[in-house]
């Protein structure tokens, strides 16, 4: 089954390294902007088009325009070409107010070929103890608020007990666990992974303060098992009206699948 | 006093975006390529000479080829100049043995202005608990070995006893806690910092494996103050001849001043 994700993120390469797509309105925010992790995918996609080898392991992005639905281009260059790494970049551009085409989102990401290679791993990190699927809370998803914001429609999250921001009282810890499932029941693959580190909303929201994405870097590390992931986002420092936010994900097995660490703008 | 990183990693602009350098080989691997965090330095000081806003927050830069000592240029481009915010990326480009220019590193970095906001500082950070500079143990700076590792001679590391793979018994745990100094007495800038995440032998020699570094970002966050910065580097997770490295830093005061992490290729 192909999510809806990758249906709405899916560019059609129209010449060399250019791609074109109509930007979906399903992945937005409550005012109307796309959310940043969707943006990723989509000039991850495209990119990935282009790269010879199959399996992005790192990609960082610059956020330097809100994006809009409607249409966009994506335009991709291969930098690099290796016999174990590949590395290219893309452009998201889009038409401003004015008409003129503009740059949104920059990406640099390198491939590898994860499956020519055995994992064998090592890891010092422990996914968070969540109950069963079953016995978790849940909110988004055909329960998400039917407002602007119908990113949180796509997403179903399982937790402990509801976040505070939530509830309408902020807990001051800028932390989060939770399960993560896409509310069409597709299983997130590697580069679904791209966007789930950038697909909840920000753990600032526990400070009372609003976010907005400046840059973002995820390490994808593994490809998901089928089945809901495991995340947990915590944010570690605020200075000078700037934030990080840390974001690790872990398959149904427990396995490490993604890291992913953004600076953002408090709002 | 101007350290020696800031004399050997100042290009000279030659042109609208062009900047040429001289690479030093006072910042050199063992087989005479230059440290990452060299690289990084000449490319991230070419583009802040060209970014309107003067603090760089997030640099992220891909590692495409070796760079050797010798004759370099910085081509860089401003991609955005906002309010808040403002980013360019940089490439450094060098003759490969046929003397054809080729890409070694591409960056793509964020400045915005410190100065403006208060630093307002939230932290869940603590530096490690490392003992006072005289009651260190130290090596690199002028105890280097005169070997081509010419990098570990610009630097003084303290720490609590000597790493495992110094002693030539790697310990098994890959973590680092360590003071950081420039061996010519000079104190670290906000700049310098980008090469200070990459200025220390990678942490997987404590499993016994060399290393080679694919991609860094690195944030930064506060201009340090004067004296030797406190270090923790760690790497979570291997897989697929893959690992990651992260390292925090902190200066003299005990404030968290930059955040890194890599994707580097195992040798």
């Amino acid at each position: 089954m192909i999510g809806e994700l990758a249906l709405d993120s899916a560019a059609q390469r129209v010449g060399d390294g250019v791609h074109e797509i109509v930007l979906s309105d399903r992945w937005g925010l409550l005012d109307g902007r796309l959310n940043g992790g969707y943006q990723l995918s989509v000039a991850l996609r495209a990119l990935a088009a282009e790269i010879p080898l199959p399996d992005p392991v790192v990609a960082s992005a610059s956020y330097l325009r809100p994006a809009w639905p409607g249409p966009a281009r994506v335009l991709t260059e291969v930098v690099r070409a290796g016999r174990r790494l590949a590395t290219g970049t893309a452009r998201l551009v889009q038409a401003g107010p004015d008409g003129d085409e503009r740059e949104v989102l920059r990406l640099e990401a390198t491939f590898a070929d994860l499956a020519a290679s055995p994992a064998d791993p090592v890891d010092r990190t422990a996914p968070p103890d969540l109950p069963p699927p079953e016995e978790c809370r849940t909110f988004g998803g055909t329960e998400a608020p039917p407002d602007g914001a119908t990113v949180g429609q796509r997403i179903r999250y399982g937790v402990r007990e509801l976040p505070g921001w939530v509830r309408g009282e902020p807990s001051g810890d800028p932390v989060a666990e939770f399960r993560f499932a896409f509310a069409d029941g597709s299983d997130a693959t590697l580069l679904d992974l791209a966007f789930v580190v950038d697909g909840a909303a920000p753990v600032v929201l526990e400070l009372g303060r609003g976010s907005s994405t400046a840059q973002l870097t995820v390490h994808l590390r593994e490809h998901p098992a089928p089945g809901p992931l495991v995340c947990r986002t915590v944010t570690n420092h605020l200075a000078h009206g700037l934030h990080d936010e840390d974001v690790e994900v872990w398959d149904s097995r427990g396995v490490l699948v993604a890291q992913s660490r953004q600076l953002a703008l408090l709002l």
